[in-house]
């Protein structure tokens, strides 16, 4: 059993801190904002009253935050893990950033003998809670094994994906074929009804065969009564895509379907909806042809 | 049982036409060019050497032809199917043609008192073969009900998608969303590769999630070799892509994707590839990523 520091208590954060209580860990929370801390210590954690605290006693710290900047205050900063985590640490980031923010975190932490894994996972909030998420894992092999016991605590499916960095890209193309699926899931919607086809009929037809994708399957009930409360929101799409296209420039692969969903997503941002869930997608099809089913 | 007049005994005709009579139909079959009634002689079905033939005395006539062109030169010629099949005949048109292709189908024959079925299939040969098609269909409720029979001699899943044109549509939105999954499956191959992670492992992480889609699973193993062994052609893809964009133009549907996909297939069919299976949308991604494994 481990002792670990884990940082960002939030949506994600809380549930799998508390599934590493559970699995026998200790567990030293910390969250910037206040209030967070109730399910963990309910499940037998501990809190910090700061980074330095959660880490100093620390095995492995886990870090779970929205984006790049939070990750990278949190790690470089002089109250931050780099800092004051012991040498031979294990330093797990679970957040989704893009891929060479995670090469540049563990360049910089390997001048400090903290060795790093870029761990995002896919699966929501329902996957934390039951602790069946689906994590890609970029980083030494040898860390990755040492660091198994602490995945199997969180997720049903960890692969490992190679080097540094290599997590976060199995992470973005997921995003990007995410995307596109719900894009053409909204297209064909709008296609289907201003056709005046029975739209449930039609879906089914469409999921039974080669069209058929597990978003569709998903989601159906969502598209076809306009229930866009959120599982996945739009503004965290709008966050990944940034990191998919940003990646992608810097690797060179097109992505003409790609940036196009991209586009789609970050015009639903624009016009406000970036609370809606990620299929709300939808509603910019609408927009786009002149539809209103009302 | 019923006799039956079958036009177009090509790759999904002939076959087709073979399930008719093992499930004990009388099927007379013609085919424009010679040299294709062996397999419909051997399961014990008659030859016609003249659509005549084939249609005066049969209940239904099925035509399965590759565009609207063959349609209508066979439906509405002196030599043809309106001009020469019995008042109150059932023509069940089971090629894929735009919807309002089959809308005017339905309308010219109706003033000979022959009524139309629009039923385009999904499945492709194998389905064909192994009598398991989804058959979607247009028309009269009625005359659905009364084709029945025959569906089931040659599909597992039937779908009665309302009025004429209305099975067309559903299967062009079908084409409309495969096409936009292989693509995207496409952009992530380039992706991952170029990025360093082994391709295999990261499409099984993509397919066991909400990125996991039909055409991934069933193509996987072609992507990962690059076999571009035809079971549904580009070719035929991009005919089907521009009944997508003709039909989404006249309904006022918007489908940025969709014109996007419908253009790197053309892109591909430009490119000399139209006799490639449709996952050789991976050979333009890689053209545009400047990207050669080998």
């Amino acid at each position: 059993m481990r002792t670990i520091g884990f940082l960002g208590l939030g949506t994600m954060g809380s549930p799998m801190a508390v599934n590493l209580c559970r699995a026998g860990h200790t567990v030293y929370g910390w969250n910037r904002s206040p209030g967070r801390t109730g399910p963990l210590l309910a499940a037998g954690g501990r809190t910090a009253a700061s980074v330095r605290e959660a880490v100093r006693d620390a095995d492995v710290v886990i870090t779970m935050l929205p984006d790049a900047p939070q990750v990278e205050e949190i790690a470089y900063g002089p109250g931050g893990v780099l800092a004051n985590a012991r040498p031979g640490t294990l330093l797990i980031d679970m957040s989704t950033i893009a891929p060479r923010s995670s090469m540049k975190l563990a360049g910089v932490a390997a001048e400090r003998r903290i060795r790093v894994l870029d761990a995002p996972v896919a699966g929501g909030e329902t996957g934390a809670i039951e602790g069946i998420l689906s994590i890609m894992v970029g980083g030494e092999s040898d860390d990755f094994e040492e660091a198994r016991p602490v995945f199997e605590a969180l997720g049903r499916t960890v692969t490992y994906c190679g080097t540094h960095g290599l997590g976060q890209t199995v992470k973005a193309a997921n995003q990007l074929v995410l995307a596109i699926n719900m894009q053409a899931c909204a297209e064909a919607v709008v296609f289907l009804e201003k056709s005046g086809v029975d739209l449930e009929a039609a879906l089914d037809v469409l999921g039974g065969g080669l069209a058929g994708s597990n978003v569709l399957a998903r989601k159906k009930p969502n598209l076809l009564r306009r229930d866009y409360t959120p599982s996945f929101t739009m503004g965290l799409h709008h966050k990944d895509m940034g990191i998919v296209t940003d990646t992608a420039r810097s690797i060179g692969a097109a992505i003409p379907l790609g940036a196009v969903a991209a586009q789609l997503v970050a015009s639903a941002v624009a016009r406000g909806e970036a609370a809606l869930d990620h299929c709300a997608l939808l509603r910019g099809v609408e927009l786009l042809s002149g539809y209103d089913r009302e």
